[in-house]
């Protein structure tokens, strides 16, 4: 038999209710679907709990469980995938921070969370953290840029523990808070106290940097502080590759995602112009797919993140909007690279509009195979058809089902 | 209620694709099957995973599954289950391999890794390898016919490893390889040193039978060498007696599947004529089925290969015809025994006529019982419909359902 490349495409947080603004249809409902639904003739389609039924997936957790690795095993927190999205080297046992440029007053009480969300100078304030603070106590410290007032903070050296607290109040009008052990060893006491000398000398950098000074002149708030939030142990996930025998690339402009994908020794690309966002060149990340398909990949992932986005901004026609595109993009792929693939859709989660954030729905999901099969001949792919399928499935069979799908699986057994 | 006896009928490879050649539907549409789908209207249905969705099982770990025991904790190699079914008695630690009789030229280069494939004089080979090798260093050794070709090979002793390579290439006119430790241990060099020295006696003993040299003179392949493959250990299983209750009895034909019923103690019967091909006699299993659930067993199992053995030769109008004689079979049977009893019929897994190969697509089951329960109403047992069908199972939960509607579970908790 042909083995077939294989196309995994995510739409995040794709899963949704129905919307008394859309008459009670779920986006996928009410969205133009003509790719999608013409290859929904010849696929496998049905519902797949991320996780398990009723666990409100994280987008890494689901990511991990999709690429077959069960969380519950592999999972360390975000952290370190944050900072791998954005570029950093990680070896085992660096700590990862997620933080943000925020705005504190003269008595550490923050004012804003974001330092006003966009910040244009972000680039310079990351380059002149990495310039004025490279150690700290003997600790090896370095700041990498993620999206809008987002950066990842990586800790590097011996003795250190992923065992404390965050020093994000998480709210406005709070004290930021002074880093503490979440455990009694000397790694967490110690990883505290370089957090809280870190905080300290990144206050005085920023505060004294002309670019705040310009900041406060033009009326904006300064990015005065970075909070961090939700340390992270790295460890080295098994590969890709060496579980699946399966070439990964992955394409995606998400950090989290990006970082996943690097952890499983994915290629990763983020083509011109993709956001992570609604208003991301969805075309751009066509043509990368396709070229992706191309080349020497097995399996290309494409992640889009506009559906998520709609969704947690409450905005019912701009998540239609996004399937609508993705559907397109459907559409260029099998223009590109011909019908002779198999194609997986789903989403990592549900963010259903009116609520706004993620919840433990199920997720529909559909399986193209070129090959000859008995197809679950659905009308429509959205979350009310896809009960009649005959896919009841969690995250971690998906992998298996590619590699059957695509022809490339083992014998388990004789 | 009434505690009914219970028929297991599992069709090797049953599962399909829709087939060109008949006119795209699979084979188990395009069979006539008045008596199954007349105990249907009273069954449950739907569609089986053997191991786990997408993942391709052999019938080994699929009827461990199926009987109860997940083969992730239990499966160990398929060598010493054809040896048991080959007829050795083993013991913990025995060390199984898989053999072929071939043919090799003076430099060792393999030939034939068959031997010409009939080999009539099998059984005086295997004989004259077990009168003049008994042991090689200490280790004792025996030999058990399998069928045409093929013999299984058992190493008894102490320290003794299954982490050594095959001596098999695998291919034609490549050299037999020796025999390498696959870890290191003393016990894995040792027994590859024990393999290469039997197998050096193997050739010399074969080589210097007058039954070869007649088959060479009759222009024949000599079998002057059994390469060996898929070294397993022996550990004793649990027995189907002590999990479920169930004093169960086996009927087949397949080495493979009898060594599975026999490691799990149950009574394995061969009836005459059955031979695990498309040629077996039907109607002798059958009446052997009818026999022994007459008898003191609870549980009867009834293995058809021919489903599997047409599906790898791609022959879709044999596949329908055995399913068909199923068919008769359970006719038959009902005959027999009449209509008390629990019946479930499924694969094993999916061997598509036009993919000749084991995949993970999941299997159609169907489970009938006597007592009134809200059946499926399938209006026909095959793929298609089985859709339709409540049971959306895995292996490991048959020998459950069975006790249930059998009337014989016990109940979990108070």
């Amino acid at each position: 038999m042909k083995r077939y490349k294989i196309l995994l495409l995510v739409a995040d947080g794709l899963g949704d209710r129905p919307i008394r603004f859309l008459n009670g249809r779920t986006p996928l409902e009410a969205a133009d679907k003509p790719n999608l639904n013409s290859i929904l003739r010849s696929s496998l389609a049905g519902l797949m709990d991320p996780i398990e039924p009723g666990i409100v997936p994280g987008s890494d957790t689901s990511h991990l469980a999709i690429f077959g690795l069960n969380p519950r095993v592999y999972y360390k927190g975000r952290g370190s995938f944050e900072a791998l999205g954005a570029g950093a080297e990680l070896r085992e046992g660096d700590i990862a921070f997620r933080g943000n440029f925020a705005t504190i007053d003269e008595n550490f009480v923050v004012i804003d969370r974001r330092a006003g969300r966009r910040l244009d100078e972000a680039e310079q304030l990351v380059a002149l953290l990495n310039r004025e603070i490279q150690e700290v106590d003997g600790v090896r410290v370095r700041f990498y840029r993620g999206t809008e007032h987002r950066v990842s903070v990586v800790l590097s050296g011996e003795k250190l523990s992923d065992k404390v607290s965050d020093t994000d109040p998480h709210e406005v009008h709070k004290k930021i808070l002074r880093a503490e052990a979440r455990e009694y060893t000397e790694e967490a006491k110690r990883t505290a106290e370089v957090v809280n000398k870190l905080t300290d000398r990144i206050i005085s950098v920023l505060s004294a940097s002309h670019i705040n000074k310009e900041r406060i002149e033009r009326g904006l708030p300064p990015a005065n502080i970075v909070l961090l939030r939700g340390a992270s142990t790295h460890t080295e996930l098994p590969k890709l590759k060496d579980y699946t025998s399966l070439r990964g690339a992955a394409v995606s402009a998400t950090a989290l995602i990006k970082g996943v994908c690097r952890s499983l020794g994915m290629h990763v690309v983020t083509p011109p112009r993709a956001t992570g966002g609604v208003d991301t060149d969805y075309l751009s990340k066509a043509a990368h797919t396709v070229k992706l398909l191309k080349e020497d990949y097995d399996l290309v992932f494409l992640h889009i993140k506009a559906t998520d986005a709609a969704s947690h901004d409450g905005n019912a026609p701009e998540k239609v909007k996004a399937i609508e595109m993705i559907d397109k993009v459907v559409g260029r792929i099998l223009d590109g690279v011909g019908s002779e693939i198999v194609i997986l859709f789903t989403g990592d989660h549900a963010t259903p509009v009116e609520v706004k954030e993620h919840t433990g729905d199920p997720v529909p999901v559909m399986l193209y195979t070129p090959d000859s099969i008995v197809p679950d001949y659905l009308s429509d792919f959205n979350e009310r058809e896809a009960r009649k399928g005959s896919l009841k499935i969690v995250g971690l069979n998906i992998m298996h089902l590619l590699l059957n799908y695509s022809n490339r699986a083992s014998k388990y057994g004789a």
